[in-house]
C-alpha cells in the first residue's frame, strides 16, 4: 500500500497518520520527493481501510499494491478450481452448456424445453422460478412451484439444474437445486452473499450491470470468506452508452478473470446482447476467449414467453447454434460432456 | 404503444401478433409505410410485456408511449406528496437536512455527532447500522446494537432517524426507525422492495449506480404497488468513466424526477462526489435544482472513522456548510425547520 | 418517422406542426389514443430534422423508424463491399492482418518490424507517423519522415501500408499510402471526413471512444456521401467504467455492423484491451464474431518504444499469436493471404 | 512517479529498467515489500512516458503522483486567470452570459436574437457558423457567411461574439471573432489545438463527451504549451447510460476544475440536458457550483430552427430564466456586466 502525502502537510498530521499505522503490523518506508512525500507500507495491509487513511489531513491519495481478494486470488491458489454441479464439472477444461428458458412457466413448457436442449447437446438446465423484473406489473415467476417443475425436468432429462435466488429467506427452497444463481442486480446484495457462503452448494455469481471485475471478485470473496469455495463467475454484459444492444458484452473479462482468479468463468450471451442474432457470435467469442461454460436462453415457444421473449432461441435455432458451439469447443480442445 | 413491423414480414406472423394483441383490451391502428408498417395500440398497455411482442417474428421494435409507472406518476397525481418523517415533513416546500456518520460506531460517537449536527441546524439524523461494504474484510456495522444507539441519539436530540436496511429479514428491527433507507446496491433488490411496500413507514430509496431515472421510478412503483406510498427518491451519483470523483452527481435527475413524479427528492452530495471539498458546491447545486432534502455525512472525528472517512465532514466544517445551505434555502424560499 | 404528441396539445400548435410537415413530401397518418395522439409519417423522412420537430410545442417525442444512413446501409446494398488495399482485399471473405508498431520511430525500427511481421504472416503494415497523444509533452510522431519510412518498408516487404491522418491539411502527404486511417478521437472530425470523401483511397475509420455504432455508420456516411465508398469500419474498444482494461472491447459491434452495413469490419485488439495478454483472446474473439481484418501493434523492441509500449507485442510473441489466428481463420473458413 | 514491480521479477529486467530510468534526471528510491517491490522516482518526471515503463517485463504498474499538466495547473499559478473577451472579462469574479442560437441561419434571425438576448441581460453572443452535425444530411452551417452575420450582430449590439471552429484551415476566417470555440467532438483534435495555441485570442474549450477532467486539462495544455494562455474550459455534459437527458451534466467538474486549475470555467446547460425545461435548474446549479460563465442557446423562433430546435429557448423564456440567473449571481456575489 502506498500513501501519497499532500505537499506541505503539517508534521502534526503526519505524526497522527503514523500513530494510526502503528496499530497495524506494517513497516513504513518513506520517499522524500521534490514536491510530495510518499510512504510505502510493507506487510499485511488487507485489513487497513483506505478510507480511514484518506481521512487524515496529510493524505492526498492511497493506492493498493496487492489485490484486496484472497480466497479468489490465483496467486494464492494457482491451480484451476473445478466445481461439481450434479453430474457435470465446471472448470476442468470442459465446456458446459447451461440452456433453458428465462422463466419456468408451466410443466409442459419446462419439460419440452429441457428435453429439446438435452437433445441438442446442452449439459445443464436453467430456468427462472424467482424472477427479478424491472416492473412490478411483469410476470414475477412461479416461485416454489417453479422449483418443483425444474426438479421434475431434471428427473426426466438427467440435466443438473441452475436457478436464481433473490432472497436469503428462500434458501431452504433451493436445497435440491444443483447450482444457485445470483443475478446481476443482487451481485452486491451482501446479506444474500453471506448466506450463500454458509451453504455447501455451487453458486453461479453474475457480474452486476455497473460492477468492475475487481468488485465481482470481491463479491465472490464474500461467499468464500464464509466457507463456501464453490463459486462460478459469470460475465453477462455491462451497462454502457450503446443502445443497439441490451448490454455491452465485456469479452475481455473472461481472460482477465482467469488470470486473476482460479475460479471458473461462465458467459451469458443471451443477456449480454439481448438479441437472438448475437447469441451465436457471442457464444463463439466467449469460447475462444476461454469460457468454461455458457448460459443460453432457449424456450420451446419464445413468441409466447412470459419474459425475455426477444432474446430466447427456439429449440431448432439452438440446435444449429450448438453445432457451431461444438465445433468451437473442439477447436479449443474442450469437450462438452 | 407502437409496434414497428419488419420490412416484408410474413402475413402468418402478423396474424399471430394480432392474435396475441387480441388478448389485451387494446385497439390496433395501422400505418402502412413505404418500407415498414407500424401498429399503434390504443388502450391500457401497461400489462403488455414488450419482450413478448419482440419475440414475434414480424416485429422489429416496440416503443412505449406511456410511462410504465402509475403510482409514482405525476400525471395521475399532480400535487406533491408530503411525507411525515417523525416530527418533520419532506416534500412540503421545506428543506430537510439529514446528517450524521456513515456508520454508527459507538455510543459516544453517535451521540456527540447527533448533538453537533443538530446544533448546526440539521433536522434529521442518519447513521448506518447495517453496512454494505465492497469487501467482506471491512467493518460491517454494529447491526442491532447500532439501531439501539440511533434510538438513544434520537431520544437525546429529538432528531428523527434514517438508517439503511439490507435484508427483508431484518424489518422488525426497524420498527422504531423513522425512515428506512434502501441503498444504491439494493435499488433493484425486488424482494426487499416488496417487503417494504407492506410496511407503513417512509422509505428513502437511493438510485442505483447504473440505474436510469425511469428504473428508479419503477423501483418506487414496486414499493407503492404493495400499498406503501411513502417513498422519497434520492440522487446519489451514478457510475461513469470519470475517476476524479467517486461517482458522477446527476443533478439533472432532481428536476426531472420532480417533473415526472409527485414524490419528494433528496440528494446525497457525500456519496456523489466522495470528496469533502465537493459537499458544499454539490449541496448548493442540489438545492437550486429543487431538492427537498439533503443527506450529508458528518462524523465527530472522520480521521478515526471505520468507513468512508475520506468523505465525512467534521462538525466544524459541517456548521460552515450549513450556513451556506441555509442561505441557499432562503434564496429558494425553502425553510429548514 | 413517428411523432408522439403531448397530452392536451393545443390545436394551434398541432396545426403549426402540420404546416411544417407539409413542406416535406410525406403523408401523415394519425392515431388517436386514450391519453396521447401519434402521427406516423410515410415517405422519405431522411431530410427531416428531428430537433426541428421536437421544438414544436405539441411534440413530446419523435422516433425514427428508418436508419438515418443510406450509402452505408445493407438494405440498399445487400452484397458485401470488397475494398482493394494495394495488393490485398478486405471484405472478400479473407482475413487480413495489419501489424506494425504504434509509431514509426526510425528506419531500422520500422524495417525490422515490417520484415518480422511479414515473416509471421501479416498481410499489411501499420505504423503511426502523425500521433494523437493525450499530452503535448509526449512523442508526437515523425510526421512526413514517418511516411517516407513506411513507404521504404513497403518497398522492401511488399506489404501495403496503413497510417493515420490527423488533419485534412496533410492529405497530400498520404498520396502514396494504401489505406488512410482515421483515429478514434477524429471519428467525428467532420471536416476531415468530408475531405477524405473526396479522395479515391480506402479509409479505415475507427469507432470513437464514446460513439454508438449508429454514429460510426453516420461518420462512414460523411465519407461516402462525398463520393468515396471505400470505408472499412474498426471496433477498437469503448470507454466504460471498467478500469482493468484501457477500453472495453465491444465484440458485439462486429456482427451488428455486418448486419446493418455492407462495409467490411476490422478489430483492434491492441487498443481495446491495452494489455498484451489480451491480444490473443481478443483476436480470436473478433475472428469468430466475423471480423474481416485485425490491426495489431507489434514493435521490434517494445521496451524501447516511444509510445504504447505496454500494449505492443514482440515479433516473437506476435508469431505465436499468428499461429492461433491462422487456426481460427481456418476454423471460420477465412484465408489469410 | 511510483513503479510497482512484478512479484519475482528477473534481476536482468530490473537492471534494464534502471538503465532506462538513468536517462532521466530522477533519483530512485526503493521499497522492498513482502510480495512486491516498489520504486519511487524523485525529480521531474513529466517527460517520462508511462507506457515505456509499462513495457518493461518487470513492471506491474506505474502511477503518477504529480499532475501531468503544468501551464494549466493551479499549483504553479495560484491566482485565477482573467481572460479579456472583447469588452468583457471572464474569470474576474463576474458571471458572463453567452447567449444566442445554435446556428446562425439568416441576418434577420441572428440580429433579432442578438438584440433580444442583450435586452434580457446577456453579455456575449454565441452562434454557430460551422456546425458539427452527426448526419451529413443535416444543415451544416452558413460558414463564412455566418461569421459575417455574427460580426454584423456585434456591430449592432456591442456583444462580443463566440463561435466554433472545426478545422485549423479556417483560422483566418476567425480573425475578427472575440472567442473561438472548440466543440466537444474536437476536444482531442490535437492539430487544431496546436494551431489555436499559436493564435492570440481566447479559446472556449468544451469537454469531450467521454473525456475525463484530466484529459480536458491536458487539451488546454496543448493550447497553452504553444503560447496561448487564454483558455476557458467548458462543462457541457458527458455521455452515460442515462437516456432521459441528451448528456449527463457533471456539475462536480466545475469546482474540481477550479481546484486543479487557474483557468475560468463555463457551463453549457443547453447541451448538457438537451431539454429546455432543464436550462433554468442547470444554470442555477452551475452558478452556485462556481461557474464563471454560462452558454445558453436562444433562438428567436426555435420551432423554425435548422438545428437543435428542441433545446433552444425563446427570447421570452430566456428573459424569465435570466431573472433567476441574476438572482443566483447576486446570491453568489457575482455581477453580470
Amino acid at each position: 500500500m502506498i500513501i501519497i502525502l499532500k505537499q506541505n502537510a503539517a508534521q502534526e498530521s503526519i505524526d497522527r497518520l503514523r500513530s494510526v499505522l502503528d496499530k497495524h503490523d506494517v513497516k513504513i518506508n518513506e520517499i522524500t520527493g521534490a514536491h510530495k512525500n510518499i510512504m510505502g507500507l510493507v506487510g499485511d495491509t488487507s485489513h487497513i481501510d483506505i478510507e480511514s487513511l484518506m481521512a487524515q489531513d496529510c493524505v492526498e491519495n492511497v493506492q493498493r499494491v496487492q489485490e484486496p481478494y484472497k480466497n479468489a486470488n490465483r496467486k494464492f491458489h494457482p491451480e484451476d478450481t473445478v466445481i461439481d454441479c450434479g453430474n457435470v464439472k465446471i472448470g476442468n477444461g470442459s465446456l458446459q452448456i447451461i440452456a433453458g428458458p428465462c422463466s419456468v412457466e408451466s410443466e409442459e413448457q419446462i419439460i419440452t424445453t429441457a428435453v429439446a436442449v438435452k437433445e441438442a447437446g446442452a449439459t445443464m438446465l436453467r430456468g427462472g422460478a424467482f424472477k427479478p423484473r424491472t416492473s412490478p406489473y411483469s410476470f414475477q415467476g412461479l416461485r416454489e412451484k417453479g422449483i418443483e417443475l425444474l426438479i421434475k425436468a431434471r428427473s426426466i432429462t438427467g440435466l443438473p439444474i441452475v436457478t436464481e435466488i433473490m432472497s436469503a429467506a428462500d434458501i431452504d427452497l433451493f436445497a435440491d437445486i444443483d447450482v444457485i444463481q445470483v443475478g446481476a442486480r443482487n451481485m452486491q446484495n451482501f446479506e444474500l452473499l453471506k448466506a450463500l457462503g454458509r451453504v455447501n452448494k455451487p453458486v453461479l455469481l453474475k457480474r452486476g450491470l455497473a460492477n468492475t471485475i475487481e468488485e465481482l471478485l470481491m463479491s465472490a470473496e464474500y461467499i468464500m470468506s464464509e466457507g463456501n469455495q464453490q463459486v462460478i463467475l459469470c460475465e453477462r454484459g455491462i451497462r454502457t452508452f450503446e443502445t443497439m444492444t441490451r448490454n455491452t458484452f465485456d469479452v475481455s473479462a473472461i481472460p482477465l478473470i482467469k488470470q486473476k482468479s482460479h475460479l471458473p468463468v461462465c458467459a451469458d450471451p443471451s443477456h449480454a446482447g439481448g438479441l437472438t442474432s448475437l447469441i451465436e457470435p457471442l457464444s463463439l467469442a466467449a469460447i475462444v476467449a476461454g469460457a468454461d461454460a455458457l448460459e443460453i436462453e432457449v424456450h420451446n415457444d419464445p413468441r409466447s414467453a412470459l419474459s425475455d421473449g426477444g432474446q430466447q432461441l427456439t429449440p431448432a435455432r439452438f440446435a444449429e447454434v450448438m453445432e457451431k458451439i461444438k465445433a468451437a469447443a473442439g477447436f479449443m480442445g474442450r469437450s462438452i460432456v
